[in-house]
Order: C-alpha cells, then structure tokens, then sequence
C-alpha cells in the first residue's frame, strides 16, 4: 500500500452512492459513527447536489470531512463488463483511487459488489501470492462471532485458495476480535479426517504441513459455526454463499414465528409487554446491522463491503469496523504468511482430484 | 419390488435396535403411530428379550404385529468396511430382506446411517439408470415444507446425478405432499442463469431440455427454501449437508436466545406464562421431531430413515410417513422418468467442467 510513512491523520474514505437508500442514509450513517465516537477523517465521495442535501447533520459540521463530487454512479444492476469501460467517473473508481494515492486508509461502499471487487482489484491489485479476493461474513454464535469465508466470490476454488482464504481469515480475525491465536476451521459434512472431498482434504494437509503455526483445528460442520467452535471458518464461495443464505433465511422465517406468537392475541400482546426489555436484548442479538461491513480480502488495500440496503445504523457499524482495521494493519501480515507457506506448500504430497466421485 | 401383486396387507418393518434411545423407545413410538391412526402390520426385528421388555403397551397388544428376534445388531460408531462383512444376524439386515422378500412394503431404522444405506444397496439394489442413493430432509418453510436433498451420501456428483436427485425428488414430494407438479429449483449462488459452476449450469440445461414435463423452476438460493419459493430443492450432498446442519444450528441458538429472553427475570416470567399458547404453537413449529423419518431416495425400495436420537414421538412421525409412501408408490415412476430423461439427455450439450475456475 502507498499509505506507510504517511504524515497525515487516519482517514476513511466513503462512497456515499450506489447503495439502496441513497446518500443521505450513507451520510446519516457518518453521523452516527461520529456520535459513536470515530475519530478519523471522513472523504466523502458522490454527487455535489445529493451530498448538499444529506449533510444536515451536528455531527457532520464539526467533524473534519472533505466532500469530493463525482459525476456519475454505478448502479446495483450493472455488469461487471460494462463496469470496468465506464467506470471512472463514478464516486466508486474516485473512493478506491483516494487509497491507492494515499490520501485514505480504507474505503467503504454499499454498492454493487461486482463492481466494487473488479474496480478495487484494478486500482489496487492484489497481495503477492493471492490468487483471487474473498468475501467474508462475521457470523454470530453462542460466544460472540466467527469470520466465514468465502461467502460468495470464488464458486470453484482450488486446495491452494483455501489455504490462501484460511491464512486471510486468521489475519483479518485476529485484526478484528483481538484474539492472538483464533481457532481456524475448514467446514466438511463431517469432522473425521477420512470424511469429505479430496479438495477439502488437501487443503487441510496443507494447512497442517505448511503452516504448522496456524492454530488449525480441522474440520468443522455446519452446525459448529453458531456453536462457536471456531473463529475463523474456510470454505468455497458456493458452499459459503448457500450456507450464509440459508442461515439467514432461517434465522428470518423463526423471527417471524416469534413475532407471530409474541402478537398472536391480547394475552400474548400482555405478555410481551412484560418481557420488553429481553426482548429488545434478543432482538439486537438478531440483528444484522450491528455486524455490518464486511472487507474484501486479498486485496492490496482495505476495502470494506456495507450491505445494499443498509440503514444508518448498519453503515455506522461497518464505519467503525473499517477505522478499527485500518489501525491495525493487517494486509502485510498475509502477504508474508502466504510466501512462507506457498513456498513450504511446494514439498506438500496431495491427492489427484477426481471429477465427481465414481463409484 | 418383489411387493407387486401382494395378497396381504400393508405392511412395514422395524428395525427395533441401533437408535440411541433403544428398542423400548423405538417400541413405544409404534404405540404412538397407532394411536395417531397407523393400520399397517408391523414386523419388528430386534433381540427378543429386549422387544419383550418394551412391548406394554396397550395399542401394540390390540395390533397386528410380528416380532422376529435378530441376535445381532449394528453399531453407530461401526465402520462400513466392517458393517458389510458382519451384518447378517443383525435385526437391520433381516427388517431390510423383509422387503426384499415381499413380505413388507417399507422398512424404518433408527440405526447407523452408512449402514443403513449400504445393506440396502446390497439386499435391495438401486433403481435402474439411477447411480447413486440421495438422503432427503424434510424443511420448514413460511407455507409447509420443502425436500431437500442430497443432504450428506454424495459429497461429490455429476450434473447427470443432480438431474436424478431432481427426478426422486420431485416424485418424492409428489408423494408425500400431494402436490400434483412440484416446483423443483436447483441449489446456486444466484438466480441469475449466468451464475455458479459449470456442472449447476449443465444440470439446469439437461432438466429443462430433457425433462420439459418437470415444472423446473431454475436456481434457488439458501434463503429461498425458508421462503418457500420451491418444494423440491436440489444440492449435492456437501453443500446441501452443510447448509441443513447450518440451519439446524441456527435455529437452535435462536432458540436458545428465545428461551432465555422469556426466563431472563421475574418479569419476562409472567410474561411468557400469558403467552404460553402462542409459545407453544412456536414450540411444535420448531420441532424437529413432527418431520422425522426420510426415505434413502434411488434404492429399488422403501427405506425410511429415523433419526439416531428419535423420541417415541418422532419414531411415530417416521412410521406415519412410511405408510403413507408405501400407499403411493414413487419407486416406479422414478424409474420409468430416469428411463426417459437419460434417453433425451444424450442429446443435450454440456459444458466442459473444468476443475477449479482460472482466472
């Protein structure tokens, strides 16, 4: 990254367009993060006019921001080949420019992701040795949170990338939660060592060999993400991406249950009534604004994901989480354990890989 | 099936032993079945001092029903290795020759999966053109429920395999759920055609041009089966075992926080205790044990799996749901679509698969 030696203050920069409530939700969000005491500087990137109107805020005014206007915008809907001809006027291509020329620590947008990974992938390449960024999720569990990834980025990957997203995820983990040592598992339909893919069980071997300072626990299923097993879970995209989905979906269909039971007549509406402030405890428990923002890991630089449709509350969440890791770098952690471990991966035997298992 | 043309009547074998609870436990939930209304005959295979011990209860006195003692019995931590050479004096082996033999319609086992499956494969064998057996579940949705499957017999398959799991799916779900054409979806990353691996691609083109009869919706995501976008959802069995355990753990740390907000203090107490109809409606939503029982789908047979861990309870859901497929055979017409579509498939062009996606 061009931001070491730099004698300026921490500072973020903010692509205030391309999410789903416009940037006056997104300058909302820096209001809040203000309130909830971030203290670096804000680059705000958008339209002159919308940024005017959104900017009406205490927090904002007393806070040292610049705002930088740019033309145009890429929307939720556009192709990622249409992208990268047309991009550059857009207050994406500006944001992530502001941290390849060193004048920001970290970007943060809720656009379209496509657009995010292909324009940050060409302004700030990626870490030496990484083949391709993954996405992650911060995942709750019954003691705090685990980082899944890939959730979505890469649907086929080889055992080596698995290997590369496992040494991420323990970097960005221990960035993040403040856990020396984070417990790293590969999700598998079982946890004996004979049971899964051979890709799977490759990149175990690996992990195991090459990277004995990994505190790498194994396999780890499904159910042992919200148990907290571990802190780092590593996966394919397409596997991470369906059990991210299907967590949510479940999480929202027993949300609605409960709702339901909670207002199902006025003895249960009474009920409720007297359980409030447990309640309100469950309900920030299951909320996913409080987990917000999301960096895109791999990449040369720190770039962090808010959610499409994210409130004020959310984008102030993943405001904070990008102060707090662009205060601890974490990127040139992964570029050096990635060289040593690629390099002692070369005396690794692994498995053939089969097409599909025969009989 | 050695069952066509059978002067007898219904009838469905237990294998008694290998749950974890016991054959009391298994004997009890026959008693459950008749109660909820089960007429079949049962023959129920296990050690006749244990069968004797469990069989007091009044429903099963008034039944008919055989007991046939098996001295043997397999093992949940037995190895497959060893499950194949030793299994003949077990009460699995000789409830599963039951069907073989034309003497029952459908088998229940509460007992070692991998064995479960591949004492059927050897006794029963599979349905012509079809390769591999699936393991289905059974899913909460906002409107009923949904079939999920491969959940965990095939961690790794071929687009021509998926396209068979869509076909026992579909006729699966006929069955049970009398829906005449099930909406079946194929498990991906979006549901944009051009999303996920090339082998989710080849099946999605195979079932539209060689199954126009099927009402194949295209590609579903994780959050579309609690949505209850389809009745039929399918997966490999990795990714769909590791997005059931996933929901499953998620649904049990949520109900977990439920719990505990509802006995936080005194006053959430009074709360839950007005609430309590509408709690215990969310209760028997979320319990497992009201969908217990999956058949082994593609074996030339009617083999129902019953959770290790069953209660009474969900050993009669099991037993119920036994009948109820063995009233409407789905084992034929999965043969004679498999039959048609491998035909029609031939001519249906496919993507090379590559083995991990470059860049």
């Amino acid at each position: 990254m061009a931001t070491e030696n730099k004698d300026r203050p921490l500072t973020i920069a903010v692509d205030a367009m391309g999410g789903d409530k416009g940037p006056s939700e997104v300058l909302a969000g820096c209001a809040e993060a203000i309130r909830r005491g971030l203290t670096a500087e804000l680059a705000v990137f958008g339209r002159e006019d919308e940024l005017e109107a959104g900017k009406n805020h205490s927090e904002l005014a007393g806070h040292p921001i610049s705002y930088i206007h740019a033309e145009d915008v890429i929307k939720m809907d556009d192709k990622p080949s249409r992208v990268l001809r047309r991009s550059k006027g857009t207050s994406m291509w500006q944001a992530i420019g502001h941290v390849k020329e060193g004048h920001a620590d970290g970007i943060v947008s809720c656009g379209n992701t496509g657009a995010l990974m292909a324009i940050s992938r060409m302004q700030l390449k990626m870490i030496p040795g990484v083949d391709r960024p993954a996405a992650s999720a911060l995942w709750p569990s019954m003691n705090g949170h685990a980082v899944v990834l890939d959730v979505g980025a890469n649907v086929e990957v080889t055992a080596e990338q698995l290997v590369q997203f496992a040494i991420m995820g323990e970097a960005y983990c221990r960035a993040l939660m403040e856990t020396d040592r984070p417990r790293v598992g590969l999700l598998n339909v079982g946890e004996e060592d004979l049971k899964g893919s051979t890709l799977i069980k490759n990149a175990a071997k690996i992990l195991r060999e090459a990277d004995p300072e990994m505190n790498f626990t194994g396999f780890v299923e499904g159910d042992d993400i919200s148990r907290g097993e571990v802190d780092v879970v590593v996966t394919d995209g397409f596997t991470g991406n369906v059990a991210l989905k299907t967590a949510e979906g479940t999480a929202r269909m027993i949300g609605d249950w409960v709702k339901e039971a909670l207002t199902a007549n006025l003895l249960s509406k009474a009920g409720a009534a007297l359980m409030m402030p447990s309640l309100k405890r469950l309900k920030a428990r299951m909320d996913p604004a409080s987990v917000n923002g999301a960096p895109l890991l791999g990449l040369n630089g720190l770039v962090v994901k808010s959610h499409g449709g994210s409130t004020a509350e959310g984008f102030a969440s993943a405001l904070m989480k990008t102060e707090k890791l662009a205060k601890k770098p974490f990127i040139e952690p992964i570029a050096k354990t990635v060289a040593k471990v690629t390099k002692r991966a070369e005396n690794v035997e692994v498995e053939e890989l089969t097409q599909a298992a025969a009989e």
